[in-house]
């Protein structure tokens, strides 16, 4: 087992995969997945028990978790307690929660209120204890510096639902930058106040590099002890009609970043170039990641 | 007049274009510039003095530079005398020059040994303070971490260098990160040796961003204290093989950040954002700089 300073939670499965409209063979994910492994991600969120009529393209969830290589911890999203039974009819041991720390956000995005989705958790978390012994909570709250809908989200708002969810028991906690729109300044002031709350071993920065901002602000939670992120493999959930347009951090660019700043991270950086090539072609897309297409280019020199 | 914080010294117009195939015509050039102007940036490197044969891209410097457009200060990278002597007769005022901390690369990319640029440097700013009273002349420091040659280069490699140019009486610094590979410790190293020998306001850095870690670079040097740094508009400069791979750091990038991070640059972001549609076209390209792309798609939301 490889040595490790930092955590990466891969989501690319599951985050990277639920918005693409191309149904992508659950024998093709199955290989994304394997790949990731074998390059040595030890954490994946492989898939959601999300309804199959709003996310099709996760309707296998079922079928794919048997299946899942051995080797890694998984994770599964799950939505509500519907979810929750598919999910532990398969043996899923590892559940995440999506909640937000914006109102506006949860209500066009769940259809609920901050507090009902935390009850919803609530019943969610301890049907889950009661079944799965050494079971994981992961609870993404997303929105956590600014909503599309509302605006700047303040600390304590997020501190608020940190709160919440730490009195409903949940292991760890995910803050999204859901538009990627966040800068260094504004990880600082949130880590502090979040800090405050939970210790940095429960907490995790889910950041979007939309607008090419989230290795910055890896580097600063990174500064203050923050060891755990998320990132998706060859930046899958970017936005599809723009090429190099930025969803989700990409694996490989975060794995350079802490791997060339001292950080060990267990994965290795060819096996992780080459593990979405598959699913990239599937897609149609070309690679997104910088660290990925500058390894796969074999590393051209440029000249000024 | 803008109040700025930081300075941004836009260099598309002559790195970013510099190794692009496709010629690009004067008034296209002249129209990158002046949109440029419009949208803020105060310093523009407008082209290089190099021989035709070279670069032919840049064949029509001497033509370019007396339709610049008033409003910004412009640089010219001067390779030589004779380059210098072009440049001198249509009024340059601000000149860089290009140098390496490695021997390795200098051999390599101006057939000279350091010490031999340093000297052929002396003899250039020599005639130029004598010509042109309140000229400018910026030095750049290339392969200032990593050269493509030679492997990691030590902080005192880059310290020697920049004595040397100091003593010519350069005005400023830029130090280059020129493959692309640094990582917020390094950039922490480096500034705080070369700090040693020249103050924050002599010092810039041209990161590029092949791996993705560009902004998290500048966002640990403006915790130095240094206050300018290089960029290429639109990302020009970039990998022409693969799109979305990363060369110059994208100014929209920077901006993004800097703004974002409460530092005042006196860019407009809107027009910044428009201004390398054109160029991009003669040149066949897709819009590479993220913030750009997500300004132009209308701030698209992502739902996870």
């Amino acid at each position: 087992m490889a040595k490790r300073d930092v955590r990466i939670v891969e989501v690319g499965p599951r985050d990277g995969l639920q918005n693409e409209a191309t149904p992508i063979p659950t024998a093709v994910k199955l290989g994304l997945i394997k790949a990731l492994a074998s390059a040595g991600l030890a954490e994946i969120e492989a898939t959601s028990f999300v309804s199959p009529k709003w996310v099709p393209q996760l309707g296998d969830a079922a079928e794919l978790w048997p299946q899942l290589p051995p080797g890694p911890a998984y994770w599964a999203l799950v939505p509500n307690v519907r979810g929750l039974e598919r999910a532990l009819a398969v043996g899923v041991d590892g559940i995440t929660l999506f909640t937000a720390a914006s109102e506006a956000f949860t209500h066009r995005n769940i259809n609920m209120t901050i507090q009902e989705s935390l009850d919803a958790f609530s019943e969610v978390i301890g049907r889950f204890r009661a079944t799965v012994r050494h079971g994981r909570v992961r609870a993404y709250i997303s929105t956590a510096f600014e909503c599309p809908y509302s605006g700047p989200i303040e600390p304590d708002a997020v501190v608020g639902v940190a709160t919440g969810l730490l009195e409903l028991g949940v292991d760890e906690l995910s803050l999204g930058d859901t538009i990627g729109v966040a800068a260094p300044p504004e990880v600082a002031a949130l880590t502090l106040a979040v800090l405050k709350v939970v210790g940095a071993e429960k907490l995790a920065y889910h950041f979007h590099d939309t607008r090419g901002t989230a290795l910055a602000n890896v580097a600063t939670a990174l500064a203050f002890g923050i060891r755990t992120f998320d990132s998706s493999a060859g930046g899958l959930g970017g936005c599809p009609y723009a090429p190099g347009a930025g969803g989700n951090l990409a694996t490989e660019d975060l794995v350079y970043l802490l791997e060339r700043s001292g950080y060990r991270t267990g994965v290795n950086q060819e096996r992780l170039a080459l593990a979405t090539l598959p699913v990239l072609h599937a897609l149609g897309r070309l690679p997104a990641a910088k660290a990925q297409i500058a390894l796969l280019a074999g590393l051209p020199v440029d000249d000024a």
